[in-house]
């Protein structure tokens, strides 16, 4: 079965960069791989947070949280 | 053709979950990875430094680091 990941950013060039070469990265034959934009879609902003997503780019898989780098806070995008 | 890629550590906790979560998730059909534990191969410090690894865990990918969570900084793993 696959392990369904959601990877958090916010179209920062951090992020852009994380995205392409890590978060689409994992092997597909074990991930399916979400991709969240959080300043377009602002609603999932609670959900992020309750995960424990603290900055963007982020990756949730199998309940943990994965900081990779450092793109923006989350705070930053609550407009 | 497969990127080479490097997971540096250091075997804290932290440590030890990103690599089972995250560096040996990456496909393994486009990525070679190699696990450096900097903790017992200390000789491997200076390549770390030189590729802009500022603390562990870290994986180096396509000549970019990627700071994944914190583990240690890497000034702790000089002896």
């Amino acid at each position: 079965m696959k392990t369904n990941a959601v990877f958090y950013h916010a179209g920062c060039p951090v992020c852009v960069d994380v995205e392409r070469n890590l978060a689409q990265a994992l092997d597909p034959a074990r991930f399916d791989v979400e991709i969240v934009h959080l300043g377009n879609d602002r609603a999932r902003l609670g959900e992020a947070e309750k995960a424990g997503v603290k900055s963007v780019p982020a990756l949730v898989a199998g309940g943990a949280v994965y900081h990779i780098n450092f793109g923006a806070p989350l705070a930053a995008l609550r407009g």
